[in-house]
This record gives C-alpha cells, sequence and structure tokens, in this order.
C-alpha cells in the first residue's frame, strides 16, 4: 500500500474551542518508521488542559490530541526490525526524544534531558521541525523505537488508556517497589486510579482506596482493592495514620497533602502523579519526623512502557472503558470534567 | 562519690524570658544509669525557639535546654556495661525512647512511634514522670543505652555540636548515600551546613555550597566544598540546573524551593533538616518530569550517631566553635539569630 499523507483527525482549532473533523498531515514514511492503523484513541484529562491550554506553555493550534494509542501496523520502513505488517501496537505519550542523553541511554526517556526533552505526541514539534499529531486520528507514522507491542490477551480497546494511565501508574509502583507486605494507597478512583488499583493489587502489595466519598467503593473491591476509605470522613485520617509505605495521589485537585503525608509509615513516600497547576503547601513536619518523601513521577521509558504491557497481559489488566464515537468528544471532555465516566472514554477512530 | 539530685543550670523560667542560673533536680542514678559530669554544651537554633515557645506546642517552663552535649562519666549504676567512670562521652536530642516499636528495634529511635515518641533531652517528659532538663547544666542522669561514646581524637568542647548539628546532616547523607561520583549541594553555610560541607566531603562527595552571598566562601573551600555559588546571584540558578544527586537545605527561613528542586538531577532528592514553620510552597511541576523527591530527616538513631562519632575521629571532624561562659547565653543567641558565630556557640558549662 503507499503510505496517506493526509489523514482524517479530530482537532481543537484554536484553546477552547470545540474538537472538529479536519485533516492532518502524516509524514511519509522514513526507513524507521511504521505507519499505524489506528483503532482506538483514549481520552486523558491532559488533553483537555491542553486543547483549553490551560498548562502554561500556550499551545500550538490546531491540537490534535491523543497519546493513548492502540492500533495495527499497516506499512513498514524498510529498515524497521522490529515489528511487522498485522502487528498489534501502541504509542503513549511521546514519539521520539534526543536518544543521547543520559536519561535516554538508561531507558529513561521520558526524562529526556536533550534540548528539547521528550518529543509529545501531540502538540510538539518533531524532529522533522512539524508540529506532532495525536491519537484523535486515523493513522499515524511514528519511528518504531517508540512504538510498543500490546499483548494478543489485551483487547485494543481496553489497552489503549495502558498507554497513560497504565504507565503513569506502573512506573511508581514499580520504581518505589510495591509488592507482598507492602501496604499502598491509592487517592482517586478515576481514570488513573482504577488502573493503579489493579495493578499494585497484581503485583502483590495490600491497596487502599483513599477516595473522597464510598460511591465507588464496589469498583475499587472488585479491581482488586482491600480496602476503601472516605477522606471526607476525618477519621479515616486517623485511623489510617502511619500506615502506607506509599502512596499514589493521582488527584489534580487541591488537597490538605500534610494530612495525607501523616498516614506514611517512616520511610514512606507519597507520589505525586496527577498534576495539579498551582503549588502545593508541604508542612516541613509532615516529613521531616519520620524521613518522609513528597515525590513525582511521569510516565515511564520505552523499555519500562512495554514492561506494563507485558504485565498487564500477564495478569489480564486493563482500563474500564466507554467506547465512544468521535462526534462524542466533546460531550465526553464534559463528562470528564465531572468525573462522570467510570473509568476512561475510548474513541473508536473509525468513526472520525 | 555520690551522686547529686540538685545541680546547676541554666534555664528559661518562662517564655522569651532570658535564661537565668537555677538548680534543677537530677534523678538518683538507676541501675542502667550514667552520671555524667557536663564540660560543654552547644547552642543549636531548636534551644531558642524552644525557650521562645515557637514551636506550636508551648513549652513546660523552666527549660533548661541543650543537645549538643559532651561530659565524662563520673558514676555508673550497678548494671551498666557500656561506660566507666572517666568515659568521654556525649548525648544528644533524645535521652529515651519506647524501646519497643519497629523503629526503635530497627536503630531508628529518633522515629519512635510509641506513645510519647522519643524522650526529648528537654522540654520532655521522662520515663519517670519528670521534666527532663538539657545540658546547660553541671551534671546529667541518662541512661547508658542513650548516650555515645566521643572518641578520643576529637576535643570535648569542639565535639559537642556533633551530637545534634553532626548527626543532622550525617544520617540524611548517609541515608541518600552521598559519596564517591555523587554531587552533592549543601544550602546554607551555618551550624549545620558547616558540619555538612565536611561530612560529605570526607564521603567522598564532590560539595557544592550553595549560600545567598559569597561573604563565607573562603571557609566553606577550607572545609571542604569543591564549588561554593551565591544564591542571590539568579546566574546560579542556571549554571546548575539539572546539577545535583541530594540537596541539603539547612535553611529555616522560606526559600523558593522549587528553584532549588530545578538543580536535582532526575531522581534527585531535596532534603529538607532546617526546619521552617510555615508550609513550604511545592510545584508538582518542579518533581514530576524527573521523578525528584523533596524529603525530610531528623537527626539520627542512637547506632547512627554512634557510627557518625567514629567517623568524624577517623576523618578528623569537628565543628568550628567560640566557647562562651554561661553568663553570655542570651548575648549569645542574640547572635544566633543575626547568623553572627562561625559556626556554633558552646557553653564552659563549668562557667554556670
Amino acid at each position: 500500500m503507499t503510505t496517506p499523507t493526509s489523514v482524517a483527525a479530530y482537532a481543537a482549532p484554536a484553546p477552547k474551542a470545540p474538537l472538529e473533523r479536519t485533516t492532518i498531515p502524516r509524514r511519509e514514511l522514513g526507513a524507521h518508521d511504521i505507519l499505524i492503523d489506528i483503532k482506538y484513541a483514549g481520552i486523558c484529562h491532559s488533553d483537555i488542559h491542553t486543547v483549553r491550554a490551560e498548562w502554561g506553555d500556550g499551545g500550538n493550534f490546531p491540537i490534535v490530541p491523543g497519546h493513548e494509542i492502540a492500533g495495527v501496523v499497516a506499512a513498514t520502513g524498510s529498515a524497521v526490525t522490529r515489528y511487522q505488517v498485522g502487528d498489534r501496537v501502541g504509542v503513549g505519550c511521546f514519539v521520539d526524544s534526543c536518544r543521547e542523553c543520559d536519561n535516554c541511554r538508561a531507558g529513561l526517556e521520558q526524562y529526556c534531558t536533550g534540548e528539547s526533552g521528550n518529543i509529545g505526541t501531540y502538540n510538539a514539534t518533531g524532529r522533522d521541525g512539524q508540529p506532532t499529531y495525536g491519537g484523535y486520528s486515523t493513522h499515524l507514522v511514528v519511528d518504531e523505537h517508540y512504538a510498543l507491542r500490546i499483548p494478543d490477551a489485551l483487547p485494543l480497546d481496553a489497552a489503549a488508556p495502558l498507554l497513560c494511565a497504565g504507565i503513569t501508574l506502573y512506573s511508581p509502583l514499580a520504581h518505589w517497589k510495591a509488592g507482598p507486605g507492602k501496604k499502598v494507597a491509592v487517592v482517586g478512583l478515576g481514570g488513573l486510579g482504577h488502573m493503579g488499583v489493579q495493578i499494585a493489587h497484581a503485583m502483590g502489595a495490600e491497596v487502599t482506596v483513599l477516595s473522597q466519598s464510598l460511591r465507588k467503593k464496589d469498583d475499587g473491591l472488585r479491581l482488586g482493592a482491600d480496602h476503601y476509605y472516605a477522606t471526607s470522613d476525618p477519621a479515616t485520617f486517623e485511623a489510617l495514620a502511619g500506615s502506607f509505605d506509599l502512596i499514589l495521589n493521582t488527584v489534580s485537585a487541591d488537597l490538605d497533602l500534610n494530612a495525607y503525608l501523616g498516614l506514611l509509615r517512616t520511610d514512606g513516600t507519597l507520589v505525586q502523579v496527577g498534576a495539579p497547576e498551582r503549588p502545593l503547601a508541604i508542612a516541613p513536619f509532615a516529613l521531616i519526623p519520620g524521613r518522609k518523601s513528597f515525590a513525582g513521577s511521569m510516565i515511564g521509558g520505552i523499555a519500562e512502557t512495554q514492561e506494563m504491557l507485558d504485565f498487564c497481559g500477564e495478569h489480564g489488566l486493563s482500563a474500564e472503558i466507554e467506547v465512544i464515537g468521535a462526534e462524542q468528544i466533546n460531550e465526553a471532555y464534559e463528562r470528564v470534567l465531572a468525573s462522570d465516566v467510570r473509568y476512561r472514554f475510548v474513541i473508536d477512530t473509525s468513526t472520525i
């Protein structure tokens, strides 16, 4: 087949404008590139932040969001070795990086310290100087080294959100060694949190959900949580004081993190994976008597993302999703903002 | 000799009142106790906070401060095995703990999770229900398990500050693995910082001082720093971006910690050892893209404090001090608040 250089997509034409159907250019297939026939693209809260220009750096409109991409290889460049036409593949939050810095060499491409950092799957500028466009689209051309293999055990639609939500939780769980004997709390049971609960449970940790209310308790327990507490109840913070080795905070809203730091054991770590724009107030006395840490973590490297996908394949873990047509994207955004989704919208890109 | 039960001391009779000479009770020597003839007591900024009742919990006046204590064993209880009369010993920030919690069993008595936590050397209540009084005094009775041996290589006066300032820096340097190949920054060259520079250098790390001005640069380099930068110069934050594995912040004043977090490498940690009362504003985006941590650390356990003293003995490290008579304590407090000391006041307790 010949590779298409102009493809259908859904784009935000300007900040805060509704997304609409358009066509975008895709580069011609390079020697190391694969062409992906996109089947599904998850809707991540970051997509909404970006098209609403809520994250400091503005945005290069039109923006085609989408960095939870699952599809099938439709063509391969002449030097491609990893993939063949027909392979089930995914693309996550970045499509390139400098490949030369210490972090890239160490498989921490997400923390690339090259001049441009990692090259975002959308709203970034590629190596060729052209804007990158994301997964709300029918096709994507990407260097094979920045694609991932999706295990046969996982359906493509429910696997798509693993490429961001899954790895965002898997990476800190692996880095801070969640596993048997460890007590892990996940703050917030949304798109991120519902993956964190499943993965932490599969790693063997004792998992607690800390959610504003008990509204989703049945879901939490079904997904693998051992305990489920409402943070609106002050008794929760007394009952669980000094309990956890690791707390993953998936909530972007302002929380009193000092109260959550009080739930950590000595040497425990609270990892922020949701990203509030405003600084958080951290009391030194919440950290010092107990050698506690407040840390951040951002997605994962390519090798670790593959490891996560393989882990999810082995354990049969994927996102709980609501599949929508492209014409429902704007409505879905409103529902994400209202936390009205269990737990991830995934766009069927055949409807674009 | 018979053990004295009433001894001379300097005490703050009430919040913010000047310290004055008084007498205080010391308990009779128990089977596991040693009587210490105190020779020197360092003045720590915490002493000032406490007698001025600036730390939330008020204070149980009169307060006899002093938790950087060096002296000589003058008597031993019937069951004492570790020390003999004449031994050179020190006492740090606590004189007891529950001895039963996981942390006490693990040698992390400073983080004792027993009902009372660790029992402070002063302004606390001992196991016998009586108030504890610190080192601004001629004698102290303490359980031998909470005393430390001061190496012969170290003078008692300059060793006294190791019991708080020394261990406060040694413990995080050891925990976060300062050593060859690691770049460590020490923020602030005061009582804490000047010990941090010496210890980090002796551990083999590449050491940078980050100080408001270059005023103490000569001292910093003499103490072992490889580099010395002024934080009042914005160019410092550009030049050193992404440089450090570990930053120890000894400064209690409000700093823009997000700027300092920008100086960390991927996976780097900023450890707060100075203790501002107010919460610090931490931007999630200063932590997330680089998996950075903001942590706290508090003194050290008994075994680690002994390890620190032995390390300082081997490497000939001790505090740079100004020895004063007891009648100069109030004046010294003012000078500490004005940062007018290089680098620690030590009271010659024979003048009490």
